[in-house]
Formats: C-alpha cells, structure tokens, sequence
C-alpha cells in the first residue's frame, strides 16, 4: 500500500518488469495544462533502456498510451492514466532466480512481507517502475514550466571518481550531450571508460546524481514535517538503488561553524531578497526561499552482477546465483531523468498545496 | 498543512514556541497498550533544555498532560491527546526581531508564505515544537518494544571530530552517560571541550546523530514509494536543521563495487536468514530484513549565534541582526531523543500498516 | 484512527466525555483569517447542554481555550488547537454500566473493537465530542463567510411532527428564537411540548434537521468519489445518532419522472446562469452549481431513556440497565449547531481544494 | 483530485465515456488472494449495458484486462491494475451537446470547475465510470468471502412503486432472475412494464437499491468520522444520480420513541451476542455489531430524456437540448452490482483497518 505518491498532484504506479506492463495515474493535475505528448516521450526516452554500450542492452521503446485525462490536447482535471506495455520480455532468464534470493536483491523481503512474489526480473521491485514515474514527471516538469521552475540533473560521481566542481562552476547543458550523463566532457569521457571496465569485468559501481532546481518561488514546503527538502529527500530514497540524500550544504556542512554557513540576506538590483551564500540550498525551515535549490543522491551499485555469488532459495538451501540477464553496470547515466521526475513531482505538488497558505 | 505525521499509527502536532504550550495526538495507536507515564515524561527529559552548560539555558520542565485515550493506564485506542505548556517564555527577547529576518533561520520565508508569523522564538519552525514528537515517539516506543525493536541513537560526529567507528565496536548505552551523547567517552570529553569552546565565541558548529535499530522483524515497508529507508529519511530529514540522511554503506557505498556491497545471504543456527556483511542497513527493497537498521542524519551549526549579523527587515531595510537570547551551540546532543522519535514513529506506523500486507 | 475529517481543511478531534477534556486540531486554514474568538464561543453555546428543560440539565460552560495558530487576532497558517475541559462531570453517575451494555449504545461495540473502553458517560462516544466539532466549524464558518457563504439549520421533524414546508416558505431567522430551533413559531410550541411531554414520560424521540447553505459558488465538490453530496452524506452520518440523509430531492424525487425533476438553466437579470427548478438541490455531478444547497438528516431517539431495559453486561449475563444521568429527550435542538458546523467543514475544504482545479 | 476511494484496500479509478477506455488501480489488497477472473467479468456483466429493453441498448463487452498485482492466479500484494477499453463510441451522437448544459447533467458545473471538459458521453461524469468501481468491488468482494461477509443488493421501489416488504420476508436471490433485479416476482413484472412504459414516453424514473449485508464480524468501523455507516452513505452517494441514503431504521426511525427503537440485547444459543430487533442496522456507534447491515439507496430519474428541453449553451444563448442517444429509463436495475460494489469496497478497507485496533 505504498504505490501513490503526492497530496494534491498525486501520483499511482502499478505494473510489474515482465507483467503486461506498467503504468501511472496522474491525479489533481490542473484542467487546461497543454498536454506535450513528445516531451513526454522524449523524457521516457532519457531514461529507456540500450542508449549506450554502459547501459542494459534490453530493448524497450517505451512507447506510453494515454489512457484519460485529456482532450483536444489539454488536460481535463480528471485523473491521467499513462500506460506503458512490456515488450522485449526475456522472462525465461528469470526462471533460474524463481526460488532463489539474489543478494543485496528484494527477492527475500518480497518473499517474506508477502509471501508470493512475481521472480521474473523483480516483478514490483524492479526498475523498470522507474519509467510509470518518468512519464508523470514529465507531466509534472509542464505545469512546473508554466511557473518558471527548471530542474536539470546530472551525474557527479561515479564510484570513487569524483566531479570536485559546485554546480555554479558548470554547463549543466552539457550533461545531456554524452552518455554518462556528466556535464564536464573530460570527466564524462573517464567515467564511461570507467564504467565500461567495470561492466567487462561482469561487476557494477555506484555513482551519485546532483540535481538544480532554478526558478522556484518562494513558499514551496509545508512544515513541519512536509518540509520541501524532507519530501525530496524521502522521493530520492523511494528511487530503487538509492542510499543517501543530502541538500546544500549537506554533510560537509557539519565542519562549519554557524558564522560560516548561516546565509546573509541582501536586496538584489530588483529588489527581490537574496542570499549572499546559499548553504540553505534554497530551502530555510522547510520552505523555498527562492534561491537555487541543490541536492545529491547516492546511488549503490547495482546488486545485479554478471559473477556467481553463494546465496540461500526459499527453503533455506545454499545455492550458487548466477550472473545473468542484461543489466546495467552503473545505475547513475539512466537515474538522471528519474531524479528529475521524482523532483517535479514534489515542486507541483507543493505548488498547488501552497495556493491555500493565505486568505 | 503539513503538520501530520504517519497512515496509521498517525501523529499532528501543533503549537508554537512562545505561545499557550505545544502538543501532539496521536491517532491509531492500538488499544491495550500499558501507557507508561513515566518512560514518557524520561524522553521529554532527555530533550529538554538546561542539560548542560553545552546546552541552551533555557528552564522548561516540559511536563506534560494526557488529555484523552488512556483509561485505566492503558490505551484505548481513541486519540491520544499530549499538551506541554510554555514556561520561562521571555517573549521581549524577540520583540528586536520582530520584523528582522535572521540569517538562515525561517523568518523570511514563513513571514512570505504565510504573510504573518508569530516571531517570538521561532514560533512554529523552532526546534521546541520537537519535544511533541519526543512525546509522541514514546508512546511508539512502548509499541515497539511488545515487538522486540530497540533503537538507540547516539552522536557520531561534531564539527570535524568524527567517531571513526562502526556502530557494532561501541558500547551504545554509554552514550547517556555524557552530556554530548557519544558512546566513546574519550572523543565526548574532546566533543564536549569543543562544543563549550564554540558557544564561549558566540558561535554554533554543526554535528551528526547515528542511530541504530535492532530487533525488527522481516517485512516493514511499503514499496514503492514509501520505502522503509525513505521513509526514515523523510522523518529526519524534518527535524530541524537536518542536511542529510543516510542508511547502510550510504554515501560511502558509492565507491565500491557491486562484488564488495552485496550481502551474502545465510542461514544461523536458529535456521533465520541473515547477511554476512550488512551494506544493505537492514532494508532491501524498501523493505526490513531483519538486519540491523542503522543510519547518519547530519546536522547544519545552530542558524542564531552570540554574535552580529547583517540582514534585512520585512520592508528590505538593511539591519544588523543582534545576538542575543539562550540557544544550543550544537544541536546534537538534545537530538539524539528526537532522532530516535521520529525512527519509533517510523517503525510503529510499518508495523501497523504491515499487518494487512497477506491473507 | 477515524478521528481525522477533510484534506486540506482538515481537523483532528480527540477527548472523551468524562475525561480531562476534549478539543480540535485544525490543520490547514489559511493564515490571516481574523479569529473571531467570541464568535466560536457562541457557536459553542448554541450547542451546549442545559439551554432549556427540554434539553439535558448537564451544566457545562463549554469554555474554549486557543493554544496555538493564532497570533494578535489572525490566523497564522499554522495548526489551530482549541481546547474544552470537561467539567460537572458525575462519571459515579456511570459506575452501574462499567460492565453493562447499554441497548442501542455503543458499549458492546467499543468493547468488542478495541478490548477495552471509557465507559464514564459514554467515552468517546459520547456526542460531548460534537462541541470539538462545532468550536473547529466555527473557525470554517469566518473562512466561508469572507467568500459569502452562509448555512442555516433548523428542525423540520420531531417524531411524527413535521414541518411540511419548503425552506423557500420559511424565515429561517426565527428558528433561533425558541428553544426547538424550528422556525414556524406555532410548530415549534408544538414541537416543545411533545418533546416535553415525552421526557416526563422517560422516554426520547427522533427528529429531522434540515440545512440550507446559500451563496456558494459554482465549482465546489471533487468527483467522482468526493462528491460534494457524497462528502455532506458522510459528514451528517458521522454525526451521533444520525440514520439518514438526503438533498434536493432527495427520497421524494424517487417518485418524480425526468421530465418533471430536471432543472432548466436560464439566464438571470446578472446573466448568472440558474435553473428554475431546484430539485438537484444545488450539485450537479457532484459539483455546486450555484443554487442553495439544501439537505435533510435524520436522527434516531436518543438511545438513554429513563426507563429500565433488560440487556447483557460482558460476561453475558443478563442484567436490567437502569435509566440514570442526565439526557437529552430529544437530540434535534442541540444538533442544529453540529449539523451547520459540519457542512462548514465539508465547503470550506472543497473550497480550498478547489483552487487546484485550473491551471 | 477526488478519484481515489478506501485508506488501505484503496482504488482510484480513471477514464471518460468516450476516451480511450476506463480503469482501476486497487492498491492494499493482500497477497495470495486467488483472483477469480471469472467471477470479476459475471459482475461486469451484471452492470453492463444491453441486458433487456428497460435498460440502455448500447453494446459494451466491458471485457477486462489485468495489467498488474497477479501472478500464478494469485494477487501479489502490488497494485491491481484493470482496464475496459470502450467501444461502440458513437461519439458524434454528442457533438450536438458540445457546448450545450443538459439539464440536470453535469455540463455546467465541469465547464465552470475546469474550464474545459470532454463533453463526448458526460465524459468523466458518466456512469461508465462505474464499471470500473464493479470491477474492483468484485475483488473486494472475494477478499469479503474469505472471513464470510455476504452482499446483496436488489430493487425496491420503481417510481411509486413500492416493494413494502422488510428484506426478511423476501428471497433475496430471486432477485437475479429478473430484469428489474426485485426480488418479488409480481412487483418486478409491474415494474418491468412501469419502466418500459417510461422509456416509450422519452421519459425517466426515479428508484429505490436496498441492500444487506450479512456476515460481518463485530468491530468494522472506524469512529468517530469514519464511521461504518457514515463511510456507506459516502460511497452510495458518490454513485451517480443518488440523492439520499438511509441505514437500519432510517427516516423512519424519526417517528419512534427510544423506548421502541432500542434494541435489546440477549445471547443466542451459540453464545453470541445478538439484538431482538435490528433498528440499529447493524451498526451502534459506527461499528458493526454482528447483525445484518441494511440500507436503501435513493435514485432520481435520469436526467437524459428522449424529449427536448429548453436550455443554455456556454455562452448563455437559450437553446432547445435534442432528446438523443441511448440511456436506460430507469437506472435502478443496473444500479444494483454498483451498490454492491461500493458495499464490498467500504467493507474490505475496514476489515484491514480494523487489523489494528487492538495490541
């Protein structure tokens, strides 16, 4: 009972890897949005499977269907059920894992909270999930749009290779322009060499995603316990893989002092307040104060390996897991749209639950 | 509107620092629950104000008052109402803050949300509406341990000093017996030497609670969205002043490879399944192992310090923000109680809404 | 866990008949209302026990306290607790029913739910939960009457008396005047004296309470779930003792053929469209459409009657409940007020929630 | 925002009329539930159109596709996933209405909520919807089988047409044998004729869906807003064209004194605690108290007439709206699995809710 995501911009997935497919409902999106049915396709794209040799090399188009929600090229008000069916579906190479626990894998805790599980390819707890989320994200990123909000993700870490740059020091629209998905070519070019060795050697590596959110207005959040970083904190960690999330400062910011990383205000040539520093991270006691917002998330390495490791079935005998299946070495280049989408989802929901603040 | 807590075992908390007196319902917690009154009242103290000199000065008894639910010394499974009155309130103390924005404190942007604030103390974004969820995460405590789950918090890191150990080396139940709440008593007398040096130079530094849960049972969770661990990050990530939030081999585990991080399944002698290595932190899937759960939640320098600051006021005046009233150098040492709080919240409400998981 | 009405304004109410009191959280009314303190104690006093011989002789002051979300006379957006503290309370009065089971009460289900129950004066479910109810509707009241909207409830039914006008035909200002609250002078004399005549004869009787809400604008009810209707139905049902509710129509309209029930739209002197008739009692599609709404609830006879009935106690033996305490003959005068304050919960919800409708 | 029903067995429907197809996710429904695929597609057909002349002579298969939550036969404890895709779309029979209000429909209020809407068939507001509520109803409904919870719905009043029998002295199953879905053979064949001479006129006709449950185990309700009672009446009246609901003694009970409408408890041969007389409806407080739950459902005529009605078009010209298309005269008969549906859907989440009452 934890498949619905957002207050008022509600999201539902459903769909499991190698079931008929997977899918979303958009609930409490705005009646009159133009519906960018390409953008959203482009966003699905982003994220679908075989873009590059470092990634899983399953052939999915995920092509998505329009289900409700939309007439003569705007949204309705009425929920908006984007479907996307399964292809490409290799469900055989699963029958080896039907009974057994691949490590560091949901297959365990599956087995247990339910005691039935759909074993091809994770059933539920794959990633594949992760597209049903892309797809409403990018609806999300339209209405965002419409209110000046830019979210841009990209990769700054890829195992112990790290891009040393704040975002500010950055072309973050060079990010999109290689496969890894990080913005400084250099760095992009060693990370994909990285990863490429990592996947020959049949092991997989973590890497992290930095994420900037521009434009936000000030408000956005509702403590105290809502707060804006706190719901984009926990949708980072609902991300399959995930192990951390830290925003602005973060955990460096436990070596400041408070003199050090409290944030001065000022009055820009506009008149509109600023901060001198932003250690906030755009975000001060839980709502948008309208600076930068910045965040990085953790990503561990993928538990899908091509190596034999020992492991436990069901009943509790030894067995030897095997390496198989196609999967993607280092899970980050692919994570950068879901890290967005989860954002865009948390920025629209909060935007329309701040238009009851005020009288 | 952001003030509720939890699906089942739920909590909304209300009040404000320097007004009637804050307090907590707890909605859904079972009936026949023996209510200890005074574990309750021992949590409130362990928060509470005026521990130490490393502690803010301020006298709050924060006794508290159980309005409804109980019959009998035991739950009814009606709403439990808990109300802590304000005390020693020197409200003046903030009437030059009045319409003064301080620096990284939620002045700004509660006054541009809202378009009114009560400024005394902070009003609803101080830390001390806190202590409504130390009385709340008690009583989800005395529901955890019918079930066997202890959590136990401690601090890890202040400024730079950093227990460089894991967990399972120290001895946790030392950590009560020092003032900072670190379990290596050596590195808390430097940690406490540290902490009275910084508030002695008007200044605030920065620091990181661990915390460990032992004893949870297999299939606590609700995928996809609301992941054990994301949830857990959630309700850190609402405390005050928190940065950052991670669990098992965290932002660390970036850095391995996925041959390293993935943790063999088998069995004990008892015949349970268990991992030989615990990079997962108990959660796989979104979902507990059984493993031990254990987490960082960091923890930015206090934003008020003793000294000067430039800021502006509500009509963009550029003013010099004064140092002044009683506050915590380093907030640590009182979140330890607030951490394990929202954790026993966290595990109550997956305990509950696990029961209608099967059959 | 059902303690918890609406979703963005959204209450929390908790406290039991004979314990330290009882009250109300509001979460979600937007700051810089004006907080019209005396208004929400006459709303409280409308409700209270002991306003006349026809209802019970509890004396309860049914004085309120804020104690948080409100500061220098508004509203602060933060969540409003309004506390009652029970007072008169002869809970001795209630000692012989510790172990019986009252005919028609809720102690054999309370009982059997949670395994343990307050059995003083009813518990939880006692209608003194009703006063959180009406202090909370008191607060959505001064938010609907800044856009207009007014709700007026009367009695139309008492026992087999009934009232058989339109409200159109009514001066619903006059239903204040007696102790009845019906506003047809002679009726309510009637009224008076069968209610009268029914207590000295240790009995009770039901009646009908009837609501008109006028100036609401077009656009507020969410389908197809949480239409406005379907929200009014269940806010009535939760109300203690109600069996029935209706709109428009309502049962009559069964009879009716669509030729003569459908409403015809026109245009008035404005240009506001309207419809002629008005048996869609103001909701078309589950959406207000700018008519008065108007709806009935029916309340059963109080299940307290001053005579003795033979029941069971928990054990299962059979036993004699005496009529004892303090009780309303007939419960329609008081719930006048209650009926008004839940439909101001429900229109001030959707009016909220409606500003999410369009882009 | 309103197309979500249930807290933990929650659905949340989509889809318009004339769209691509309609849906449901059903989220919370335990695992290892056997999905009786047949079962689910019998009570689809029991709503759908075509079934005799009184009803609509649209052609629907209103087959069904599960896309989630199932595997092997059995439900996984992931979100269920099931769509209809429509057919027969005579989607120009309703470009006379696009800018047209039909009387008494939900053109106005959409157009002026939304701004826009998909005027083809009532789009969202069409009773199609309610397919897709059957659809997840009939898992509730298994679900409810397992611990012997029974629903029947059957017609009781047609226009004045009146079956004034209580349900106990009827066969309830004859009531399938039929096309007017009542239970007495004679009155459903006067009421066949009834309608059919309604729908020969153009015209429309009110009706009456009662319903019993038997089977429910103590405890099911979740006061003091969620109700039993309360959460039926929400869901009845969500239903299309309902205008009032009643429960166990109704309005009725209104004309009693307590000392007729208690209902006294005994102890039957097994034991149990039963009530002489059921004026309660099987609900006391809330909660069920093991005895049959019965309610009456009230129906206004269609508002779709085969007759032309002097209306508006949205820019406010008068206009005469065409009596066209094809609409069932009476929508009692097909009502009936909907009222089920709805029943078995209040029912399955309090059942899993009421998994925590107690310690």
């Amino acid at each position: 009972m934890g498949s619905t995501y957002g207050k008022i911009f509600k999201i539902s997935t459903f769909g499991e890897s190698h079931g008929v497919g997977i899918g979303v409902i958009i609930e409490g999106c705005p009646a009159g949005l133009e519906f960018d049915a390409d953008f959203i396709q482009s966003e699905l794209t982003r994220r679908k499977p075989g873009q590059s040799r470092i990634t899983t090399q399953r052939k999915e188009a995920d092509e998505y269907e329009v289900m409700s929600g939309v007439f003569e090229g705007k949204t309705t008000g009425t929920p908006i059920a984007l479907i996307i069916r399964n292809e490409d579906q290799r469900s055989k190479d699963y029958s080896h894992i039907a009974t057994q626990y691949r490590p560091s894998h949901a297959d365990f805790t599956y087995q247990e909270k339910y005691g039935v599980r759909d074993y091809r390819g994770g059933g539920r707890s794959s990633a594949r999930e992760t597209a049903a989320r892309v797809a409403a994200g990018a609806v999300a990123k339209l209405l965002l749009r419409k209110i000046g909000i830019e979210i841009t993700g990209y990769v700054s870490q890829v195992g112990g290779m790290k891009l040393g740059k704040p975002y500010q020091e950055l072309d973050l629209r060079k990010a999109e322009e290689n496969a890894v998905r990080c913005p400084d070519p250099e760095m992009a070019e060693q990370m994909f060499e990285y990863i490429d060795s990592v996947r020959k050697s049949g092991d997989s590596v973590g890497g992290v995603v930095s994420c900037v959110i521009t434009g936000t207005p000030v408000g956005l959040g509702e403590p105290v316990f809502d707060k804006l970083h706190a719901e984009l904190g926990k949708a980072m960690l609902s991300i399959n893989a995930v192990k951390g999330f830290e925003y602005g400062s973060g955990f460096e910011g436990v070596n400041l002092l408070g003199s050090e990383h409290n944030d001065a205000f000022y009055t820009d040539e506009t008149g509109a307040v600023r901060t001198r520093t932003n250690h906030s991270g755009g975000v001060q006691g839980g709502i948008s104060n309208g600076q930068d917002i910045y965040f990085n998330v953790a990503f561990k390495p993928v538990a899908t390996i091509m190596q034999d490791q020992e492991s436990l079935d069901q009943d509790g005998n030894i067995v030897v897991v095997q390496g198989k299946g196609r999967h993607d070495p280092c899970v980050v280049p692919r994570a950068v749209p879901i890290v967005e989408a989860m954002a865009a989802l948390v920025l629209a929901d909060f935007y329309l639950r701040n238009k009851s603040s005020k009288i």
